[in-house]
Parts: structure tokens; C-alpha cells; sequence
């Protein structure tokens, strides 16, 4: 069949090259999770590992800030059971407010839709991708929806829903709606299927919840592994964090374009009035001062501005004084609970916490703190009854072992960071510290070594992550320098407390040699000097008196 | 008034907590680009240095792909303009093929819009985000739109365009629109100012073309620096490389959840239909297998299948033995290219590459190559022809210095790669080599040392990168198995170089030892002995040819 072979060498010839015709009839709108779905690494779903963590942490997430913004107490179960060998059902369930039946799809079926991206206010979740991104990966790996029960109070019945995104259109497909009975008064309860891996130690589940438990003394968690193993973190204090209050931006934060466009939006609006409506710390006597100094007339609409009165407004910001931003936005966790958080869960011979003052980078604020534990523990009283429970510990290193590495626990909105270390400002901090001038060893570039642990919390309206998973800060140099700081001020307590405890050992040392030998040196000055006893006892005395003294000994 | 102070404080009560209906309130879509405008740090964007060599990267990128597609040899020039101390304009103009009027504001002014994410075949852009990203922050920080002219044929007119883009809405705004005459008869010259910072050095715009012209020795790029300093690279050979193919999806890279997902897409087709039409390497006898091993109906329609008819297939793929997905979707830049290209930019003693098989990782074929340029050139002729331009050199540490870490270039579907090496699956490959087994020097977990530039290529249909950004490969373990597999091969020849030249090093210092001592043993020997001149002669070649054989001395 020449004739047919012909053909296909000319469809083949003509298809070879493209023209801006051919290329134009293939672009198309790609839709976010289409993205996201190709991309799922990106949101922490590299392999089976790690999508059981983030596919927990993302519920729990939500879960806190929930019970939290009602002002709750959160109470919250996670369960997770294995349901062949690859495949594992999370269940997360909270005493929350409950989700509004109408808001449930969207919020479990949709990428980029939430609460908390528009407001400037410190929160766990911040995007509106997270618990959607984890139901479609367990739709991807599964092709199961996913389940929630969810109950506003006792008034109204629970709802149960199960939902899919259509990731063509990033919109929720709801397979099953129902009103069903639910023994809890309101909450939520999510459950997804997935492909996913169980392992304990670093970076598990169970060691992200053990991290949790330490940043938020305030929640109850209960767990159940996939091996059945129960375990409880109670409340260590039976009292909320403040609730942190929303802000608008601040005006040194702003850049060009931004404002041109805040202009436009201002319908109605003088310049004065948008600037002391839409923004904060703009009084209207620093209002004034920036209409003077750009030379703007003073009743301008903001609509209709000019390109280059625009640039005159933005370059007057910059000339302004105008006070910091608030920062009821921002709520740290406090010296007080993280040490409380910290001793529940590890056992160590001394403890610092430091909260540094607010800070702001990119016009946003935020909050550095760090706490420290050095060192074992002396020995406990196994029947103390404040003793924490033995399961929930850290694993140290045994006694004969050289010295390891400190470890770092990075927390971002009381949210325990398990990946990209590397990445992360935080590590960056530590490892660019001087911790040999505190007594510790330390080789170049790397952590410092020695029975340490070192807690870095990071609060802020908008933590700049490096990637949408949220498993590392972004290292803004403001940012940087606020962890050295806290870093620093903890450190030289450390400092002092190696330094004493080096004295006090050598003093312990000193001491044991000067109880075992002056006997001897007194029986041997009796022999020589023929002394009666009581002259012994007396020499003895007065030698062991003026070794201890001696700084030479 | 102390009804108005009740009324104050009610309010504030209300508003102290939030309810199941107050959030729902607050609940709503995030646009794509709102979302990118708030976290412009994942797509390149963190500081002013960066945005610049983003902007850059975006459409030089743009323009390569463009040209190639096209048949193109590509020509492109790059312009930065500086117009205050913190503004630049950057200019990138190609020769490809245009691109059609009605497309233009889109793919300039609205993320997620492309004609390559849909594909599996190799290019340099995959999202559909870069270009339009860095208009978005042209716009943020100046306020000024992107602006385009592009003409796709000597018969049609060029066209201009102006065009921002509507981040709530993530759509293109089109501020100007006219036709115009241009001298080019093809191509596309796209224009952005943004705020920005020009510096040269590592992970300057400079580094990043002399890296582009390695990884692309068939483009010519003329490049205008902002202090008016121009530089020429031209194409180092005058053919395209090969056009990669568009390849379907590979039964074994596909998931549960998205195989139901295609199973319901493909309406009116019979399951052995979908099988042989909707993937690559299924041929009408490995339909059958499949079919046959999932226990399912012969005839079966792919709609309709049940959720657990869908599970027997998707076990069937996976028990079926299947060809590897076909590579020619996949082009390296080859050993030849490779060394042309460095060799243009770095002058070294030693060189060598390799091109390895390809690979397949979660359904995607890829190719590693690595080339290696090592140690310190002889002197060259400084009237040589061939030599190429100092300008375009490498800088290389004073031969007095101690030795400095290697450099390590990384490169994904021929784009340099300058940012997050920490990150990179490429740079963990060859920190975690032994370098030490091949005569370097090493410190535990650190780059090696030496006179030694590394230049590793992934190509893929899809690489997989830590960020929208693109400045980082993630790490799955065929990618970094396939890199340490490249470096070996590398490494053992560099091994034998080095060995090599250490072993002529000795040779020559033997030799200077006889050629000094062998004269005075000759005239002493004479003395003692009382020879003749022709009988020391004997003598002492007698004994330098001993000697010079001997492996002792």
C-alpha cells in the first residue's frame, strides 16, 4: 500500500515542526490542582512516608485553629488503622464549632479556598490548600472520597458528607450527603484514605504529635497507631493562648504596584480617608503628613490618582515616621509554657526560655522565641507522681556513647516543622551560631554537639514558607537576625550553667582526692613525727581546711 | 454615656469568639495569582537580586522553547536597562516563530496557562507560570505592565500589546493594543520593568547566560549588561538538537485513583480500547493480558466499570510485564555538545562526560549526563585561533590559595540551575560520592576539593523541582541513583587522569634526580676506580637506564 505510506510520511514531515498557529491551538487554562496533583511534592506529598504526616498535620492544623477561633478547648482524637499493606485510613476528630453544611465541600474539595489567606492574623493554616490537597491525594492513590461528619451544636443534626475534587475544574463533587446521628455535641471529624507508610522514630507521626503536645500545652491529643498502640498527651494548662486580633497592612510594607491598586479599589474615598481606613498606624495627623510631603492636593479622590501622584504618595510612606504594627496579631507561646510543654516530654538537667519582642519583616510581624534543655537529669524518684509518663520521652543517647548532634525542633504558629531542615532559616540560625563560646563543642557550619535540645518558634500573621508544605522558614534577613538574638540570650544562660557545672565537678573531684589521701598522709605523719591521735585528727583537719580553699589544688 | 460603653463592650464580647456561622462567613476562593502575589518567594521572587535573574530566566526560557519547536536556530538577545537606583527594565528578544494575537494576553497575563503542562515531552518551561509571574511582579513593584510586540510571519503585521495582570480575578488586563511596524520579520520581544538589583558574580545574570550558552551550544545570545558592558556568545554549532516527542502516560506510572479518574474520561471506548489508545507501550496483546489477568468482561466498556473492577485492572497493569516507556521524548544534550560547550567557557587540563541510559521515575523518563573539566591548562598560544574569549572564563582561585570546593553547574532540560543547591538532588549526589577513591580530596559529607567543575544535566519530561521557582530537582531515588551512576563513570576516568599525572609527576622528579646525581657518581666513580671517559660513559648510562627502571628509587 504505497499510497497509505505516503501519507503517514507526510502527516509525520508536517507534524515535525511547530508554527504559532499549531502552538496556539495547544495553550490552554491549567487548573490549580491539576498543578498541585502533578506537583504533589510540593504540598508534602513526595511519598507514602511522609503523606501519612502531612495528611495528619494538616488535619490536626485545622482542627486547633477551629477550636481555638470559637474559643474552645481542643480536644482531639487522631486514628489511623491500616487497611492492607499499603493503604491506611486517617481519622482526625475535634470538639470544635463544627463547618456550616454549605461551606463543608468547598473547604474539603476546592485548593485555594479558606478563611485565613485575607486576613492579616496569625494562624496554623494560612492558605486554603492544605486538608483539600491531602483529600486528593487520597483520591489520586485510592480514588476514595473523603468522609465528614461535622455537627455546629446540639441544636442541629450532624451532617455527613462525602466529597471529591474534580481536579479538572478544582471543584468539590459531592458523592454522598446525609444527616446522620453523632454522639459528640459539635466537632468535626475528617477521614481520608490514602497510600502511605507507617514508621515510628524521626519524622513519624508519633513524633510530630509528641512535638505538638510540647508547643501546645493547651490541647488534649489521643492517638491511635495503625499497630493499635494507644496513647494520650493531656493539657498541661487548662487555659487558651490570647486570641490574636486581625490587622490591616502596614503602610511601610507596601510596594508600588500594591498601592496603585488599593487606590483603584477605594471607591468613594478620599486619599486621607483611605489611608487612615485601609491601613494601620495611620493616624489622621500622619495621613496629613504624607498628603504634604507628596504634594498631592489635599481632598484628592483616591480613585483617578495619576500614576506619578501615586509614586508621590508611595515615596511620602517611605519619608514618614509611622509607629511598628501592632502585635495583638501575633500570640507567642510564653517562657512559662514551653517550659511546661518541654518538661513533659523530656527529662533534662537544665532548662531556658526566651520570647523575643516583635519584630516585622515585608510589613509583617512576628515573634521569635527559643527554649533549650541541656543535659541528663539527676536521677527521679520513679514513684513521684509528677513524674511524666516514661513512653512519651525522648530517646536519649546512651552514656558511653560519643557526643551527638543537639537537636533542633523548629516550630512555625505552634506547628512543629518535620522536613527540609536544610532549607530552614531556623537550622540556618543555629548552625551560623558561635556555640563554642557557650561550652559547647561545635564543628564549622555544623550543630553544635552535646546533650542539647533546642526549641525555635517562629509566630507571625504569614510565615513565609519555602514551599506550599510548610516544612521550612524562608530566610528574610530580619527573620535570621531575631533567632540569633533569642539564640543568643539563651545561650549565655546555658553558658553560665556549663561553666558552673565544670566548677562544680571539678570541685567534687578536688574533694574526692582530699578525703582519700589526707588519711594517709596523716598516718604517715604520725609514723614520722610520732603524733598521738588527737594531734592526727587535728593536722588532718587543718589540711583538708586549707586544700579545699586552695585554688591551685 | 454609659449606654454607648455597654453597647462597646457587648460587641466586643460578641466579636471575641467565632462561631460555625461567623467563619463561614469568612470563607472564600484564593485566586491563583493572589495566592503567588503573597508567597512570590516560591516562584523566585524574595529579594530584588533574584527577580532580576528570574525575569531573565522566565523569557529566555520562553524564547528557547519557542524557537526549537519551531525549527528555529535560536537568536536572542537580553537587555537590562537600569532607569533609577532601584527599577531596571529587562528586554528579551527572539527570532522563533511569534505568537498569535489572541493568545498574547493570556500567556503574559494570567498564571496557569501554557501549552506544555498537558504534554509529557521535554521543554524547559512545564507550568505555564514563569512569564506571567514575573509581569505580576513587574506590576507589583512598579505598577507598570508587561509589554509585548510579536510578529509571526513577513506576510503579518507585528503587534503590540500592553497587559497586566488582574490578580483577583487571575486574568490579563489589557491597557494597550495596537499593530505595528517592526524590522524583524519573526520572533517576540517582551519588556519588563521591575524593581530590582543588578550585581554581577555568582548567580548573576552574567552567570546564567555563560552557563545557558554551555548547556546550549547551538543558540547565539547577544547580552547588554545595565552599565552598558555588551557580550556576544555565539552558537558554538549551527544544528538544532533533536525535537523531543509528545509521549501518552505509562501504565506502570499511573495511580489507583487516577486510572478510575481516566477509565471514566473515556466515554464510547472499550476497555482494551482505552488501554491501547490512552497509553504508551500497550500493544492490543498486552491489553489482552491485562484484561484477561483482571478477571474483567472481554467486551467491557471503560465507563461504567465498577470501583472494583477498576482496582482488578489497576492490579493487572501492575502484575503484566510492559515495555519502558520510550525515551525519545527525552533529548540529551550529548558528550560531544557537553564538552564543546564547556570547553568554550573554561580552559582546563582534563575533560570528560557521560550520558547516561535513560530512566524512569514515578512514569517519567529521564537522562542523567554528567562532564567533568579538571585541573589547570598547559599555557596556550596566546595568538591561538581557537582559544576562546577571556571574557567568558570562569574566574579560578590564585594558584598559591589553598584548594577551593569544587563547582558544581546544575542543569534541568538545558536550564542552568542557580539557586537552593542544599535542596538539590543533584548536589546531594555528589556530596555523598567518594571522591577520595578517585585521588581528590574530601571532607566527610562536603563537596571535594580541587581544581574541579561538575556539570550535571537531568532531562525529563518532567523533572520534578522542590518549587515553582524551579531552582531545585527533588530528591526521588531513581533520579539520585541514575546521578551517583553518571559520577562514577566520570569519576573513574578523572581517577586514572589523576593517578596518571601523579605518576609522571614522580617520573619527572626521578628523572631530574638522575639526570643531577648520575654525573658526579660518574666522576667519582672514575677517581676510586680510575677509568677511562669512555668506560664512565658506559657506566653511567648503564646506571641511569637501571635506575629509571627501577620501581624503588
Amino acid at each position: 500500500m504505497p499510497a497509505k505510506a505516503r501519507t503517514k510520511t507526510k502527516v509525520k514531515k508536517k507534524a515535525k515542526y511547530a508554527t504559532a498557529e499549531s502552538m496556539a491551538k495547544a495553550q490552554r487554562s491549567i487548573s490549580i490542582s491539576e498543578f498541585f496533583a502533578k506537583n504533589r511534592h510540593l504540598l508534602g506529598f513526595d511519598n507514602p512516608r511522609k503523606a501519612l504526616l502531612t495528611t495528619v498535620k494538616e488535619a490536626v492544623d485545622n482542627a486547633l485553629d477551629a477550636c481555638e477561633e470559637a474559643g474552645i478547648l481542643p480536644e482531639v482524637a487522631v486514628e489511623i488503622d491500616q487497611l492492607d499493606e499499603t493503604h491506611f485510613k486517617v481519622a482526625v476528630q475535634d470538639n470544635g464549632p463544627g463547618i456550616v453544611k454549605k461551606q463543608i465541600p468547598s473547604i474539603f474539595g476546592q485548593l485555594l479556598y479558606g478563611s485565613k489567606f485575607h486576613r492579616l492574623r496569625m494562624s496554623r493554616g494560612q492558605q486554603g490548600i492544605g486538608i483539600s490537597a491531602a483529600g486528593m491525594y487520597g483520591l489520586l492513590t485510592t480514588g476514595r472520597p473523603v468522609r465528614i461528619i461535622s455537627r455546629t451544636s446540639k441544636r442541629s443534626k450532624a451532617h455527613c458528607y462525602e466529597v471529591q475534587i474534580d481536579t479538572k475544574k478544582n471543584r468539590p463533587d459531592i458523592v454522598h450527603d446525609e444527616q446522620i446521628e453523632w454522639d459528640a455535641s459539635h466537632g468535626t471529624r475528617v477521614e481520608i484514605e490514602l497510600e502511605a507508610k507507617y514508621q515510628r522514630g524521626k519524622q513519624s507521626v508519633d513524633d510530630y504529635l509528641m512535638q505538638t503536645a510540647i508547643a501546645n500545652p493547651h490541647v488534649a491529643f489521643t492517638y491511635r497507631a495503625p499497630d493499635e498502640r494507644q496513647e494520650t498527651y493531656p493539657a498541661a494548662v487548662r487555659q487558651l493562648p490570647a486570641i490574636p486580633k486581625s490587622i490591616r497592612p502596614h503602610p511601610h510594607g507596601i510596594e508600588l504596584g500594591v498601592l496603585i491598586k488599593m487606590l483603584q479599589d477605594a471607591r468613594g474615598k478620599s486619599v486621607r480617608q483611605f489611608l487612615t481606613g485601609d491601613f494601620s498606624r495611620v493616624s489622621p495627623r500622619v495621613a496629613n503628613e504624607i498628603i504634604e510631603t507628596s504634594g498631592i492636593r489635599k481632598n484628592a479622590r483616591a480613585v483617578g490618582l495619576s500614576g506619578s501622584d501615586a509614586k508621590a504618595i508611595y515615596n511620602a510612606i517611605q519619608e514618614t515616621k509611622i509607629l511598628a504594627p501592632a502585635t495583638n496579631c501575633v500570640v507567642p507561646i510564653g517562657e512559662d509554657q514551653l517550659f511546661r510543654g518541654l518538661k513533659t516530654v523530656m527529662d533534662a538537667a537544665f532548662y531556658t526560655a526566651a520570647t523575643r519582642r516583635p519584630a516585622v519583616y515585608r510589613g509583617n510581624p512576628f515573634i521569635i522565641e527559643v527554649a533549650l534543655a541541656y543535659g541528663k537529669p539527676e536521677k527521679k524518684d520513679p514513684s513521684d507522681p509528677d513524674a511524666p509518663p516514661a513512653q512519651a520521652k525522648v530517646a536519649r543517647p546512651e552514656p558511653d556513647q560519643p557526643q551527638s548532634l543537639a537537636r533542633v525542633m523548629r516550630f512555625a504558629n505552634r506547628v512543629p516543622l518535620q522536613y527540609q531542615p536544610g532549607a530552614c532559616a531556623i537550622t540556618k540560625a543555629v548552625t551560623k551560631m558561635n556555640w563554642r563560646g557557650y561550652g559547647l563543642t561545635q564543628s564549622r557550619g555544623a550543630l553544635p554537639s552535646g546533650d542539647l535540645t533546642i526549641i525555635v518558634h517562629m509566630a507571625s500573621v504569614w510565615v513565609p514558607f519555602t514551599s506550599e508544605s510548610k516544612e521550612a522558614v524562608a530566610s528574610y534577613p530580619e527573620i535570621l537576625k531575631e533567632i540569633r538574638l533569642a539564640l543568643q540570650e539563651c545561650g549565655r544562660r546555658l553558658g553560665t550553667h556549663i561553666r558552673k557545672a565544670v566548677r562544680i565537678k571539678q570541685e567534687l573531684k578536688k574533694r574526692s582526692y582530699i578525703e582519700k589521701y589526707i588519711p594517709a598522709i596523716g598516718e604517715a605523719l604520725r609514723d614520722i613525727l610520732d603524733l598521738k591521735e588527737r594531734q592526727v585528727t587535728k593536722v588532718c583537719a587543718n589540711l583538708k581546711d586549707v586544700l579545699e580553699r586552695s585554688r591551685k589544688f
